[in-house]
């Protein structure tokens, strides 16, 4: 045993990489993920929460040729149990592989399909970054068992329905879909279908998905010959030749301005293409299931140049975006971009059964849309902070008390001062950092009189601004009132704002 | 590097202790939490979510004697950073020891006194047990750097409202309140308040927590000579002669037919220690001050023979008891008993920063609560499933949306049925599964005549489980309406229920 040391006052920080929430904070994620929930819950999707810690093995972390975890989850190993060595154990890293261990577990107890939402915290071992934290919240819907896109479409118009249902006006942001059956298509034109074409098609999927970053004239780059960045760096290119790279760009450009322009582009460009067909088949019904049920293109449309996750999904892949501007850091006007993406994978369980079953699904990015409302809503006024009741008189808590109890039984939030009484000042600033709208005062003259003062804190700190101001300086920002009309004149005040 | 071997499927299972929580387990409790909300928040208290991650040394979870933290804690190492060796990191076992790093952290930044509540899930690494699970919920407020026992008496008051507020009825509750101090005085009375009587102490201390599993007599046992335990082992008692164990037995026995009754017996057994008095005079006044509020007996109540935790806290200590009678797993009758508590501990910062700040709080045991709740309510119909939009004719799809999305806009949860629609059996047996109460059925004929089949799956059940049965024999279980009149026809239905 080490030699026994006195243990330092340890270090009160979150670790790197974690933050604190804080009052509003909080409460506007809760009411954020309790009307997508809502919505979830309205389109036949049930709840199901996992806990946070999974086996290893279940996540398929194992690094490919040891029996140690990938570091890019937080991972411990229990204590063995006699000869037998501990499992190792992780923290989920997302809420797409419990809900696989899930629906391979208790897949003869679900319903097929069978459609379910998760939302909650999830945990990754990576660097941090500014804005980039170790333990965020994913808000999840997929459907499992449905091979039918009529499931795709149907997550658009839910993701549709989310967003407005949150407070994003129509108008202000648009679902776009596209399809990698279509790109397998392209691919397939371009020649580069067969087997001995792996890598040349890995290099493609990865330039479409660098578009946002390098534009189309550096993917055009990787497509062909190769690119060399800024360092001096080159990226070797797939090798297409001038035709076949213009079948590819010609993909990703192909939004034409209506959806069935888009789709008679995609037909041109896969003709001959059997997946390439089938895929702009699905585009096409997709759209018309959406129309069906209300959902236009003013919501929902089809856009070749969504490319991030096409390398991942095999089906429709879907992103919805912010489309009104805000300033960004440095000042610069831009969209506000991706709040939310998903698509349809079909090899969600195949891993633990073998099975290969169809699933789709969206994650919604709460933490993006909450600064996207966040921007929108900028100068609004913050959350008001409870009414304090002061204590004139530490004799008498139980009147104050009484008045406290009168005010929370109207559904008004309210508070007694609980800290020392002494100096009234002192209560006067810890109700202005609380952000309280009223302070309510009795002192030993109003109780002789049967009265309490009520004071108007946001009156008073404008009146404080500007006391030769028109607008206030006939109207009081402190009130006396018998005691019995108290809760009445509080309520009054607060519903004149 | 270990030699590369094939990966077996791995097996779908959650962690040892863990388990998976599905639809109305979830939306309940996640409906709990948002009451308990509610009211913590009228009461003033802000919310706080601190991440699932804290180092081990925040925690206080390091063994004494060595740099290796308590096997309590599901914790790991970090890699190092060149010659620096990782920061233990561990999953919060409790919502306490967080608030204690975050007050400490940002003590500068928070209002004093600082009223916070917070609700997520901790982790125990605990052998787990029938109902004993190494993740669950923790749903607590606590009042940081206010030492009146008004601060007590609100978390009271704020207890009882929340019971409530979750469907707790009055008088199928009771908030019981006890206070350490009394207790000190009864040791100091009983002679046992000296330097030299730790190890006492200690012993009366534990004896008394095990009031509700051995008994009075089990108790007094230890607080004399000792006790031998059914298996013939002897647990040595406190050595107090006759005459001081009956004060501290006086002392769990103090309850009396009112409050002021139980004030008095307290007064007499603590007579001659300042301690005690004091504590008698705290519960006195939390007795008034709730009074004041309009919380009568009929809520809180002075209650001495509330042992549990007064080892650890250090002033007033409180517990929620439900009181209405259920069926245990053996048939008996028995009171439902604790669903939460709390009290006042005056060390929660003292580790970080040295400086002693008094702190009182409360921790509802949601999953308690909602098992009590659905007891109660045994027999009631469950959380009915989705309205069900069969399939009759693959290619009309858009036609299936258009229902499905009408009925979703006027807020009736629908689906459409996206498995296989071959068979239309299993479409009912699907929406068997998933509690529907109507299917609706649009066929070729249905289209052609402008109609569509509603069926009452609810109704239809009963009529199958008793055909002959008077109530249900001239109801039909399916009715046909004008298509244009589908959601009136389905609201009409549901709302009838």
């Amino acid at each position: 045993m080490a030699k026994p040391k006195k243990t330092p006052r340890p270090k009160a920080e979150t670790p790197k990489g974690f933050r604190d929430y804080f009052g509003a904070e909080v409460t506007h994620r809760a009411e954020m993920l309790r009307k997508i929930a809502a919505v979830y819950h309205r389109y036949g999707f049930d709840a199901l929460e996992s806990s946070g810690v999974e086996t290893v093995e279940a996540l398929g972390k194992f690094l490919p040729d040891v029996d140690r975890p990938n570091e890019g989850v937080f991972a411990w190993q229990e204590d063995a149990e006699g000869d037998k060595p501990g499992d190792w154990l992780a923290l989920r890293y997302d809420l797409t592989a419990p809900l696989a261990r899930v629906y391979a577990q208790h897949r003869n107890d679900l319903p097929t399909p069978y459609r379910r939402y998760a939302m909650g915290p999830v945990w990754r071992n990576e660097k941090p970054g500014p804005g980039r934290f170790r333990q965020f919240y994913q808000c999840d819907a997929d459907t499992v068992g449905a091979p039918s896109v009529a499931a795709d479409a149907e997550i658009c118009a839910m993701l549709a329905d989310c967003l407005e249902e949150v407070g994003i006006a129509r108008g202000d942001y648009i679902v776009r879909v596209n399809n990698r059956k279509v790109l397998n298509g392209v691919l397939e034109v371009a020649g580069l279908s067969g087997d001995d074409k792996e890598a040349e098609r890995g290099i493609v999927l990865r330039a479409i998905d660098k578009l946002d970053r390098l534009g189309p004239e550096g993917v055009r780059a990787l497509l062909g010959e190769g690119r060399k960045d800024e360092s001096g760096d080159f990226t070797k290119g797939a090798g297409l030749d001038g035709p076949q790279a213009d079948v590819v760009m010609g993909f990703m450009q192909a939004k034409g301005a209506s959806g069935a322009e888009t789709v008679d582009r995609l037909r041109g460009l896969v003709t001959g293409s059997d997946v390439g067909m089938q895929g702009v088949d699905e585009l096409n019904l997709i759209s018309d299931l959406l129309k069906a049920g209300g959902y236009g293109p003013d919501r929902v449309e089809i856009d070749p140049s969504v490319v991030r996750g096409l390398g991942y999904y095999t089906g429709p892949v879907f992103e919805a975006e912010l489309t009104f501007e805000i300033q960004d850091e440095k000042g610069r006007t831009r969209n506000f971009g991706s709040v939310a993406g998903g698509g349809r994978y079909d090899d969600l369980v195949k891993r633990f059964t073998g099975q290969e079953v169809p699933a789709t699904g969206v994650s919604i990015g709460v933490d993006r849309l909450l600064a996207a409302l966040a921007m929108k809503t900028q100068g609004a006024a913050p959350d008001p902070g409870p009414v304090v009741v002061t204590v004139m008189d530490r004799d008498r808590m139980a009147d104050y008390q009484a008045m406290v109890a009168e005010l929370r039984q109207a559904g008004i939030r309210a508070e007694v001062y609980l800290g020392n009484p002494k100096n009234f000042g002192n209560q006067m600033k810890y109700a202005d950092k609380r952000g309280s709208p009223i302070a309510v005062i009795e002192g030993g003259d109003e109780q002789a009189r049967g009265v309490v003062q009520i004071k108007d804190l946001i009156l008073g700190a404008k009146i404080a601004e500007n006391a030769t101001h028109e607008e206030w300086k006939d109207r009081p920002s402190q009130v006396e009132v018998p005691r019995d009309q108290l809760v009445a004149k509080v309520r009054e005040i607060l519903d004149a704002r």
